[in-house]
């Protein structure tokens, strides 16, 4: 069955700005939606302005991935929709945030801490090195690609040491930063991914695709995967002595 | 200078329930306050039902490890408080969770999981066992120690993988839990200690007091940590070539 | 393409005892191969006895994942063949290490400790709980599996912290185990699992080859992963200043 | 009582190279142990040249932290030495490698894994930043802080995954490293900090120093750590049903 992928997009600077609507007049999510729907997955859209910002009940029902790009209005996704995407992801929907995402309610959520980090916007090069050769988000890389204008995201990046650090980024301008961090959390599985400012042509990129592709493959849910029962057990599983005194 | 230790313990079971009394007259934070003191830390007390819990601004400002007991009225613990101690912990607090503080809303929010298990009250034994004896808040155990009865707790544990796993324990009646689990999130330290039921003498057994000064001082914050900068940074480090076309 | 799986078996055991050999007539390597070929895996058996222990440079590079099932002769493995798989292995060889297997050279060679624990033979049982119910390996399986009789092995497992821990078990003796250890070295991926002692027919029993099966597909190597080079880079990637005086 | 620690320098470059004497006239070890002195830790020196390396079993019996520093003749350390020192370390000795030490034996040994990384010479300035503030390596140091003139170590280095991960390099030629890795192996604590090149004076730098003593304050073993046995239990803590048929 093909992987079903949801991508989030907030969709409000392609509105609002004319430079970003010059590089992505679509949205940033059309050249993502293109890749991964052209990878054989079912991709579909949802945005903020729509009801419940395209995040029904159902529409998590049928996500196997979603992804997250926001930015200047993080605060207006309703905490209701905050709390239903996290119970899915504790069940076992796979989230792969982005960018700018970092500051998302649903990733301060998930993470538990400030996820805060240094930036600047001045053109500078990225350059992504691949830190775990052997893990499958860094599959078809070779050993590190490089975006010749982006964003710069700087440590100390305010987030828990990640399960697996896949990538760590120089920046041009001297800082560094853990580009590629993968999180298990209840049953689901977390990627950040760093790069994608709004308004460079990042997510048109070949290298990064096949990053956001593979994130959507070690993202996905395991089929038959156990299903646990909390709370209460009245009866053990081994005798136990009669009751004390 | 001293350890400051504040106990934050719900005290509601040793109010309504005479059992629980008959256990911890004085309330359970009791007995570990007294241990914690006679290792030389100072310690305040702080409760559900003063003002603001207890745990002002001030009062936070004055703690270098927090320790949290709750079980029936997690749901009155104000947001407020929450979003205040969480940013303590963020910015270096140490927090002890105890027991049934698994599902208290700080332990909830800093982990970002359900934090939910399986539970049994049967008056069964708990063996712990120490799973990394080089670990500072193992020091001066034996290789496992018993409690009597203790409330069952099993696994799946619906929290992170812990950053360093230190005790693992058995239960009679047939279920398994990590037991001791250390988390860094931000400039903080926490870690889950599991035993404590209000019904059982468990606080004044000698090993789980020696776990509970041994975690008080692996929680502490550092001295002289970097004060980290986030946010904008206009100017960067190294020299960028000029602004593109 | 099939997934490629080479079973090396000490093969001793079954050879020496006649209680080992009416449990495994044909080797306890028999049901492993039987089950992961009708999974579809292309299964080659090697074993101590062979030329090079049937594990020459040919066979590994023609092998995705190499099980391990070793005990009464560790120390006549020879260290060659000990290098030539921890290379494999660090490339990118899935290795997946049975029971007493723990202290095979491979194994130690590759963890950097000593691998040691505590054993037991009487004849008790072993309940194998799953603490990540969203990990691969534990896909298909229920909150926990029985074995009913086993060897048992006790906490402190001498090993490096697991990259991913996805079994606990409890033995009915009153020890606990970690009993399904996950860790990346190089590019390569090691899960150790913990039953199988030679005299009881473990081998055959359907949750213990479900995770035998899931962990072949878990240890297997990415396709397309980076070819990562080492050693001198004359040549710097960014502009240097001019050699200082 | 006073942290005891041991210098292993091999001391070879600086009897060789009239450059290298030029910058440490006395070995690089001295401005290091001078520097750990003046802290109030008592400093033992030991090199390559003398019987058993200096390192006898009385020497590393009265040895908290070992630090490790080597090039151009790790081959000459004999494996006698390695074993003895890997038992020490899997028993709670805390061992500190500097730079070069990454290639040494007894890391190799430890991590299990090829240790490679990239390599320049080209006097070109590293920064270091710290991803951890909270961690007491950090400790009395700032954001980050830049060393001049050193070599280059760029990733992928072939670890496994840190266990803490403290500092982060970034490169003027282009590269970034996993700069400062945190390991606990057996009892023991590993620290792995990569400055020090023999040709820059590198270790007489305020904070390369005050790593340097915050990494022997981290490493040094804890006071009444569990004793573990390991082995034969023939007895079971808990009642066992009698021999199964």
């Amino acid at each position: 069955m093909s992987l079903r992928v949801t991508i989030w997009n907030e969709y409000r600077h392609e509105k609002e700005h004319a430079a970003v609507r010059r590089v992505y007049p679509d949205g940033l999510h059309a050249p993502i939606a293109a890749h991964l729907a052209g990878q054989g997955m079912r991709v579909r859209v949802a945005t903020l302005d729509e009801p419940e910002h395209g995040l029904t009940a159902a529409v998590l029902a049928d996500t196997d991935v979603l992804f997250w790009w926001g930015h200047m209005a993080h605060g207006e996704v309703q905490d209701a929709v905050v709390d239903r995407v996290q119970q899915a992801v504790l069940g076992g929907l796979g989230l792969v945030v982005l960018h700018s995402g970092h500051f998302s309610k649903i990733f301060k959520r998930l993470m538990g801490t400030s996820c805060d980090l240094k930036w600047r916007e001045a053109e500078e090069k990225e350059r992504i090195w691949v830190v775990e050769p052997g893990h499958p988000i860094a599959a078809g890389l070779g050993e590190y690609f490089e975006i010749p204008h982006e964003e710069m995201y700087g440590e100390r990046f305010d987030v828990p040491a990640p399960d697996e650090l896949v990538f760590v980024s120089w920046f041009q301008g001297g800082e560094v930063f853990r580009s590629g961090c993968c999180y298990r959390r209840g049953a689901g599985r977390i990627f950040y991914f760093r790069p994608g400012h709004e308004s460079y042509p990042t997510y048109y990129q070949p290298e990064v695709l096949r990053v956001i592709a593979n994130g959507a493959r070690w993202a996905a849910p395991e089929a038959g995967r156990p299903t646990i029962t909390f709370g209460h057990r009245p009866e053990s599983l081994e005798p136990l002595p009669g009751p004390s005194a």
